[in-house]
């Protein structure tokens, strides 16, 4: 799931400084050549393809989908990103982003007051094995201040009052403007509305407390106690205006039985959020997720 | 999940032949003094306590489940059921059972054409890892005739004519009636009526090809594939008048990506299915399995 | 896994104030009566078995353990141990401890400079989900010290230089000494000597970065790059004089491929790491692990 | 871990008869230009990439893998290995071979007597899940004939008398030469000598019942279950001269407990090995599995 290349980029920079690590991902509709041309063109600009991914729903007349990983003089990068529009990407119809693999995501979390989800990330970006930089937590409560600011983080306290909204969803848009490149729900337990999340603009990850979709909705853990389920899990998903239904990044699950209540399963649920969302949110700040309709390819 | 005590069963019978291997399953009201009601019972009879599991749901005002197994000269054994009824059971107001463990549980197969979960019943049995005897196969296609005969086991073709589904169940009625202690749906593709279901008086186990509450009825795999899930799994339930929705045994999860589309994932998907089923089935023969109104105890 | 019983033991305090649960952990050679006896002790006592397990490795004769929750009026609690002890244990030859569920054990932490496995238990103790109280924090390093302070606990910082480990380790044991009822090392990087560990006389619970037996002694995660294996795990144990040979008390492993290099492993590992660690303390703090030889048995 | 592309080709070829699908695996030093030079020699052979993969140990001095599938008018294929091969591989040193994905591998079963792993073969290769053909089944022992047999598969017995394996192994190579692209040993207890590998020229998988390296050699569930571990595994490996220590393609694991004795791991693990079995066999026939020394890469 990880790259060895990134661990070496540090290294090969002291070596040899002038080369960067770019990542190029793209989607568009599939028909013969793209491998071929995008390839062509990244050996005509001096590029070394270091990794690539690929998949195709079908070779016909589906979706392709393509990650590349490439190093380049910094002296060859000007203007490449326009360059690859107009020489590539136009011709083939794609949706397409070119990455610095050097600048690391600026991600946002929104929390209420349940901190594990929060807590593995702030720990995993402290031991520096988070690709992203944390930039800052905002809340509809202000419990988790004294623990978010003890890791040198700004906390923000943005109350949601009943019937007021939208007045905090405009101070949410204000503070996130232009700060994040990703935001994350690490269990933030207000619904946003569909006119927020287009004014974000950015991509929202949300964890959900379980294996959808069964269970959307409130209260999943006493429901899958009810339902004497024998597996609890948790699912990462991009967020979109139907609650529990965008497209599902990562999954997991843990073994349950009879002798766990609804609080067991909660408990035992939250280490599998954890993993689940420090993994999806990873994968996006890798650009390992491209969206697919409803669905995600995760390379 | 196996019992070292039911391996060795064989062995201790040669050595010492008057002796017999017995379980005890029991539900009840909570309250004190049921554990002790229970061992002093065995105990004043002879019997040395084996192995125990029990479970309450709450020890208050809940439900106790208890599961015993104990060895008992044959010659103790004598009414030791009805003794028990008059003597424990009846005063704590006991659903229970007493099976003798070397009498194994006769089971019937429903199955229509997928072969997958019957073959791994049929493979386990004759390698003589399925604490059970198989007793009759019944399908409502002929396609599975000759691979059921190779077995040595009879076949029966119960065909399911439209509007002619009572006759079919009258058929089933009548092959089943006492020759089975189990009759389990090995992907058998009819619904059984509540009618069915009563006159037949065995526990029915299916296994449904999702990871229940999620996909419910029918196309799961395809269904799973356009939700874009992250784990494709399957479920092993007892069978009531209310389509999947019986209290589940056991689930199994297998994981799968945007590669994978939905005949891959029925490919997937049938290795858990086959899993999931044996080891349900294996367990309700072992009596590990307590129904607890819509859910299940698995000792 | 958990216990539902404890959950509720609070709420069951606060109505029944008088009601005290406790745990009863014994192992003895296996004969018949055994159950009866200690059951009806019980009985006779007025306590109520709120849960209980039991195993034999052979009912002929083998070793017998079992394990008893069970509630009693504080009011009868008086001299219970002690009357056990004659009229029960010493009978059966039992290795056995009865402990009050509401007395938490006192967890100590020696731990070097990896922080994954410390901030695991940290976070469970002040998110209310260990079953323990955490006493102290001991380091061969300083580097930690301001993270455990940040919890409201004490760091000490005990060195160990060539050629000093006895004065290390006299240092270690005045400070444990009557302190803590567990020892547990959260990636520790020294080795404990057999003296160190008999004068100490509480248990030591370690993780290890692997699957033991495999890549046992140092560099685990490079062993299991080099030798190309597909799943890397973690395994804690109680400690032995014998390097990374003690009773196993659990596992667990993740799936890794060719393109994770062990610097990779070992963050994927940490996880694992994690996890296994802090099964292991909770269930050795719930009483739940018997020692048996080499091995255990888990509840 | 499938692939939709070879789901469809019966389809395609149906529409457009004169286009197949073809695999080319390659390794060779990694060096700039290799993705190019493959791409563009495909393109200008009228290719179409249907999906890549690909691995540098190390982008500056490692060894680069590539997996690619295409498809390519049968007009078009004339002659196209010779082409790469003067055009492409000759130049970077690869290591390589192109393979028409619809001729099926043809694939030879050594067995002894536990017929758990030959059964999941014949019965996923009886089923069409497994893209191969299965060609005969050796055995030193004449317990399985019927078995195999009947599904319609010549069954050979090749005794294995004591000082007498040069001669078996002789019999063994005439059987198999020019018949299979791959022999695999379906729990074969015969260690085949390095001259016998040699001379059969053919890639060998082993299925062992440990979770590799750990307990190599004889008896793996006994000894997992003096060491007392929570988890029992399987791996599949290409043989080599070295017993047990050949690539490992694949492993798993499933977790037991102090209740099974070493008669139930090996049932339980008998499980794993099934499925880790089959999929070794399976990715090694769609071409999916790269040896790197002493491990491997697997697409």
């Amino acid at each position: 799931m990880t790259s060895p290349t990134l661990q070496t980029a540090p290294d090969r920079a002291e070596e040899a400084p002038a080369v960067q690590l770019t990542r190029l991902v793209c989607s568009c509709p599939d028909r013969p050549g793209i491998v071929a041309a995008v390839s062509r063109f990244l050996a005509d600009a001096g590029a070394n393809i270091v990794s690539s991914s690929q998949y195709s729903t079908d070779p016909r007349d589906g979706t392709f989908f393509v990650r590349i990983e490439f190093t380049l003089a910094l002296s060859a990068r000007d203007q490449l990103a326009e360059r690859f529009g107009l020489a590539v990407a136009d011709r083939f119809e794609m949706r397409w982003r070119m990455w610095d693999a050097e600048r690391r995501k600026r991600v946002a979390v929104l929390v209420s007051r349940h901190d594990h989800a929060l807590m593995e990330l702030l720990w995993r970006w402290r031991r520096g094995t988070l690709d992203a930089d944390l930039v800052l937590v905002a809340s509809n409560h202000a419990d988790l201040r004294a623990d978010v600011e003890s890791f040198g983080l700004p906390f923000h306290h943005v109350p949601v009052r009943r019937g007021e909204k939208p007045a905090a969803e405009a101070a949410l848009l204000e503070l996130l403007a232009d700060r994040a490149d990703l935001v994350v729900l690490a269990r933030y337990m207000q619904i946003l509305s569909g006119d927020f999340l287009q004014r974000l603009g950015t991509p929202v990850i949300n964890i959900h407390h379980s294996f959808l979709p069964a269970f959307e909705g409130a209260g999943p853990y006493e429901r899958a106690k009810e339902r004497g389920v024998k597996l609890v899990g948790a699912t990462a998903h991009y967020v979109t205006e139907q609650l529990d239904a965008g497209p599902i990044i990562e999954q997991d699950v843990v073994r349950v039985s009879h002798r766990d209540d609804a609080p067991a399963l909660t408990r035992l649920g939250a280490d599998v959020e954890r993993a689940v969302f420090a993994r999806a949110v990873q994968w996006h700040c890798e650009d390992r997720v491209l969206v697919h309709g409803n669905t995600t390819v995760v390379f």
